[in-house]
């Protein structure tokens, strides 16, 4: 008998923390839904992996620049969004795998780009591929990974999906670019918050939702319904991210769970939700953030104090309760989807984002 | 009677320039053959120019920065190898057009990124839009173009164009990262040369013959031999782009004639053709030109002895042959082109690709 070694794909693992986490905190039955999705999943995330270990490994080094991000993985969520919704149809075919690559590449190809315009040292716990390669090489990098990922979506051949991914796309660098241009504008404005969080964050999430669905071959009404589903997971998501970057803060070294600097997004002055809720019920934090800002290296003992202050207006807390709400509109968005195994694990997919700690 | 102003497009100023220098060294011919053809495109131009107005021009930076550029405007060539080859068939349709503009979008995009990867300052005489609205913006810019660019190739609907072009930009997204790789090696290696040039500038030609080919309707072997003289045309542009970093130069001004700096090429440790050629007749010149690429400010001086040095050797002649010989081998690709006013334009051009002064 021979012993097949197999490990975990990245996906799985998530779900597995993800579980741990639910356990510990005594939420019994989110954790053993989240182990038959494990198991569920499983087969084809490891599918996923070995599709995506199919991008050419070159000599170039804008090559070498991809691949040192997408070998440090993230988490996989926007390929297993494709997965889940493709098994309301036929399941996570060929066709379906080569859109869960491709969602994986659009993200890396914009992350590439992002901590070139960020100037960030470090992603996933290590430093970032500008860092490592120079910024040209990060260009680069994210340019051919955007190719490659149209590519993949072309040569899937599903009606549609390549326009709405080019459309998407739009949008995302639409939402960069007013980002980039508020960046250190220290204003609480929600709705100029939700058109960013919308562009740079949940239009992908819808995307992946479309492209599993329409694999699925489900109709129009079931895939407006997956589509809504994806834009709230992708603001959950993000107001999770948000809340993150005040938690798991001790000093400057970098936050283990999450491998970002601390209140990375606080020092480049982007109006995370948590600081929006904030100005809004402390006025008087505006002076200490411009200040923070305007200083080319803050005070480890400043930025603490000013996430202190953040956290004590209850900021955190009204972040949470926005995740919460939009964990609440994903799952009523199911409600035209036929009950199932596959509608189940979508649930328990939105419920678990509440629980992610990195 | 009420008198219609009209601007004259770029690519017809272009042809004009390209006739007066030709007239100015007696080329008589070629002068007229230029006047001709300049009239007998302009109306596409013109069209052309109203097809690329149709960019949004939106609130956000990224567009300011994709205008700056554009608003520049380079010579339009890529657009006319469309318009020209289009004139095989129906003409340069409203399909057509779409494919036009994309082609100089895409050439945009490229221009965008490279600035920020070689931290240009001036490009078409002005600041770089890396410049005037940061790296951040030019780099997003870049993005918005392509995506611009591609969901303008989509809508066209001409079978196999989309896919072409996303093969088109991968290639050139290796060459450049081939390029940065060599950056500063000194070394005349003529292969390596011929394969960046392909990538970065051949096929963007190839590309847009390519396109305006099948707008045309035309047959496999016709199809085939536009590509071949794009490929040609393409080589034979860098060439002579190559020998004007070479010519215009007095002292540290812009180049008056590319507006361009001067021995930007040279500073940047980019492999030109006279380069390779001044190295491989000139061994001693690798030291010097080491020396001037270590300092972080040569002197002007040192780089005008530099450029002595090469044309010295007679580097910018053999730059010369090496353009005519891509001309030449353009012509050739004709031959299986049905005779008349299409494949005369394309003759022109080529031919007058040698006139070039910018």
């Amino acid at each position: 008998m021979t012993v097949a070694y197999e490990v975990t794909p990245v996906g799985a693992q998530v779900l597995d923390r993800l579980a741990n986490v639910s356990g510990a905190r005594g939420a019994a039955e989110l954790r053993s839904r989240l182990a038959n999705l494990g198991r569920w999943v499983r087969a084809d995330l490891v599918d996923f992996e070995a599709e995506l270990a199919t991008l050419s490994r070159g000599a170039r080094v804008v090559q070498s620049a991809a691949h040192h991000l997408l070998d440090l993985r993230g988490k996989h969520l926007r390929p297993m969004c494709v997965v889940l919704a493709s098994k309301f149809g036929e399941g996570f075919t060929p066709r379906a795998r080569g859109l869960a690559v491709a969602v994986e590449l659009v993200h890396t190809a914009t992350l590439l780009h992002d901590d070139v315009v960020d100037v960030a040292e470090r992603r996933r716990g290590q430093p970032t591929a500008a860092v490592v390669y120079g910024n040209a090489a990060s260009i680069f990098a994210g340019d051919w990974l955007l190719v490659a990922a149209l590519r993949r979506i072309g040569a899937a051949k599903v009606d549609g999906l390549l326009d709405r991914m080019l459309a998407v796309i739009d949008e995302m660098i639409l939402a960069e670019s007013l980002q980039l241009e508020r960046r250190g504008r220290i204003v609480a404005d929600r709705d100029e918050y939700f058109r960013i969080v919308e562009g740079k964050t949940a239009a992908l999430f819808r995307w992946a939702m479309l492209a599993g669905a329409r694999c699925a071959g489900l109709d129009e009404a079931c895939e407006i319904a997956l589509e809504r589903f994806g834009v709230h997971l992708g603001i959950a998501f993000q107001a999770v991210d948000d809340e993150l970057d005040f938690t798991g803060f001790a000093g400057t070294e970098v936050n283990a769970e999450t491998g970002k600097d601390p209140l990375v997004d606080l020092r480049e002055g982007k109006m995370t939700y948590p600081l929006i809720v904030a100005l809004e019920r402390e006025p008087s934090l505006h002076a200490r953030i411009e200040a923070v800002l305007a200083d080319e290296a803050p005070q480890a003992a400043e930025l603490a104090a000013i996430a202190a202050a953040v956290r004590a207006t209850g900021a955190l807390a009204a972040t949470r309760e926005l995740a919460e709400e939009h964990v609440r509109h994903a799952l009523e968005a199911l409600a035209p989807l036929p009950a199932g195994a596959a509608r189940d694990s979508l649930e328990t997919v939105a419920l678990a984002s509440l629980e992610r700690q990195s």
